[in-house]
């Protein structure tokens, strides 16, 4: 309702755009709610999606709708916030305009929060044969490649073509590839371990490839070490200080060995959303996400912040704030109290980003975590890690069936989200 | 591993191939768990689907997984089975083999369960424009077209772009057709009714259109009549006696009306596997089922027996057997049952067909049952369709986390599965 939206702007109250629904879109949004202010929200997807379960979805373990809220659900009774599903086409800093593809939106103050999605260092060819895990599309499509690679296997003809189906290469030894490595062992070496017939997966072959010295750069020393450890302990083959070079339908070249593959996975590097690109007024570092100061705004434009994933800034002590769920939600919330005292006449403050800590899974019973100076792992952590995603995650209804299907994933080593569907028209690979 | 399936056809135990792991092929295959037999089992999907409870995954209540169980996980402990996850192209009665699309599998026995997908009497061109609902990947796409069309009402520039996006026409007044137009109001008139800023959803129009003189045909006539009833309370506007001529991109022409449509969902007929009218040696029906007597057998082979919806046939007492879950599951039973009575030295039985019933859902607290000759609806209808569909779900965990959702739902006017995923490659809509 192009002709609304220009009525409306009109009224005396600010429009204030949001480009984005994830963590740091929705925590702007509801610092938002009493505001005497009027907020579109644009999210290309329906759906608010709690990433850091998003690879449960792809190894079977969730369904989708478990760990993502309708954007419209989530703000139903937030009247001065309309939701519009489209997709950002740019943004026009000189007319404050935000293109969409079926609409212009005229901003007052606009909060980009637009993220990040899967990154190939300017090897883009590799997108086809080694998806990222970013979305929820990319997830399921993770999952069909998967479950598909042990039913290739079991109606196989050679040996040689059984071991490359049941070949796994995960690219990249942060949180994603570490969840995901131990992830697909544990689908490999428990839970399918009965249910074929002509093969065993027991046989499968999990590799985990980092480029750098250490899993888990982001945690201390003995956090990589334990981590490591523990991968290898479930079957995961670890693969340190190996640069991948090449990917192909069926082949994966890192340091000087080829592993000949049914499945990889891209979790080695992730880029700003591309409409930052497109601005070229923007400073953008290596990764496409934009320098911004602790004011949050772009250069010359008060009125135009950038949080979240796509923000790449030091905060007011000089902390590197990193690209976590928690540094998203505080930048997306300081945008908003920055526009509250505007509106209030208030002076604005410069962002401090409070630091609560670093986790991640490994595999059943095993996780890291820190906060300060405070290292933990293992059992402890696991559950730490288990009740703070349940607390985090959006939607009493998404906690209670998460809840109920880790239960039983714990109990009977059994996944609750096996299916294979259709291929996605996006998906341009061969299997 | 065509080699290793050619190598053990030399063994002495005879080899069963199941085609199709529905109610009929699962319910044949359990029979057969002591039975001194190898049996494969073949299914184009890797799971067994609880079809009657697809509209609520077209409709947002559940997700797919929830209704989908892995057959390889459903036959983990029947170590005679084996399962191969592929289409099958034909059946060749005389070498007495089926033709996979990578594989040839040699039987002894053969029970052909492939069940029955959407048919359109001829007019396939229709299917871009109202698909039908068989199968998961129908289910998400439905959901999808719904879901989307409130958020193209949401932005459209005119009155009329409004209205025609919110017209959903159900062709078809039938089980599905009537449980599909029941959810889709309750979508638009509760679900939805506070999280639109721009359209008023309790506008949107569900067109529920029926050839024949009243719906649910296969129930005693007050039944219809109550449905009709119940449907129209709901907001759904009941067009009987209408015959749909045309559908086309975004109209339905159906009587003398012709409907503006955003969506169009097609319930109104089923036809037999394609793979029936490839073999030219069966005899088949207008709806493309293969005509066999009460032994199963088709004509000259007593070997092959033909199960559940692909079945046309009276049964031992004249009774003509419905295209119904229960139905599907003693036909598939029966089959086995004379595969056993054959390797005992045992005369055959006829199929006898027992009737426990039918039932089917309006909408909340509200569906008609009958059994023999006593017919309820109403509340206790509802509670008993809950009940019973509970019961013959597979997999615990299937039934607990449906059961929550139903309860979520009915309490918090709630639906849990709401996302909007990415277009089908096989979906030629313009949508």
């Amino acid at each position: 309702m192009i002709n609304s939206n220009e009525k409306k702007s009109s009224n005396e109250m600010p429009h204030i755009v949001i480009l984005g629904g994830g963590f740091a879109g929705i925590s702007a949004a509801k610092q938002l709610v009493k505001a005497p202010v009027r907020i579109t929200l644009v999210d290309k997807e329906n759906h608010h999606l709690f990433q850091p379960l998003l690879y449960q979805v792809a190894t079977a373990g969730l369904s989708a709708a478990d760990i993502a809220e309708p954007l419209r659900h989530i703000f139903a009774d937030q009247k001065n916030l309309t939701t519009v599903m489209d997709s950002v086409v740019n943004i026009d800093l000189a007319s404050q305009e935000v293109e969409l593809s079926k609409n212009r939106l005229r901003y007052d103050y606009l909060i980009v929060a637009l993220g990040a999605s899967t990154g190939y260092f300017g090897n883009d060819q590799w997108t086809q044969y080694a998806p990222g895990l970013k979305t929820l599309d990319e997830a399921t499509e993770l999952r069909r490649r998967i479950l598909l690679a042990f039913e290739q296997a079991e109606i196989a003809e050679t040996k040689e073509e059984v071991e490359r189906c049941m070949n796994f290469v995960v690219i990249g030894g942060g949180p994603t590839g570490v969840e995901m490595a131990g992830a697909i062992a544990e689908l490999a070496y428990h839970v399918f371990a009965d249910e074929y017939r002509n093969i065993d997966t027991t046989q499968a072959n999990v590799h985990l490839i980092e480029a750098g010295p250490r899993l888990m750069a982001a945690f201390k020393e003995k956090q990589s070490d334990y981590t490591a450890r523990r991968l290898e302990k479930m079957g995961v083959k670890v693969h340190l200080n190996t640069k991948v070079s090449d990917i192909s339908a069926d082949k994966v070249v890192a340091g000087d060995q080829t592993f000949e593959v049914g499945t990889v996975l891209w979790a080695a590097g992730v880029e700003g959303n591309a409409v930052a690109r497109k601005m070229q007024s923007l400073e953008l570092d290596r990764a496409g996400r934009v320098f911004i100061d602790t004011d949050l705004n772009i250069p010359e434009h008060t009125n135009v912040f950038v949080v979240g994933d796509l923000a790449h800034l030091k905060d007011a002590r000089g902390k590197t704030v990193p690209g976590l769920a928690p540094a998203a939600m505080q930048t997306g919330k300081h945008a908003a109290k920055q526009i509250l005292r505007d509106l209030k006449g208030q002076k604005r403050k410069p962002f401090v980003y409070f630091d609560k800590g670093n986790m991640a899974t490994i595999g059943r019973s095993s996780a890291i975590a820190e906060v300060g100076k405070i290292a933990i792992r293992g059992y402890p952590a696991w559950l730490a890690w288990l009740f703070v995603h349940l607390i985090f995650l959006i939607g009493l209804r998404n906690r209670i069936s998460v809840f109920i299907q880790w239960v039983w994933s714990y109990i009977a080593w059994h996944r609750g989200a096996r299916i294979i569907t259709k291929k996605l028209p996006s998906d341009q690979s061969i299997n």
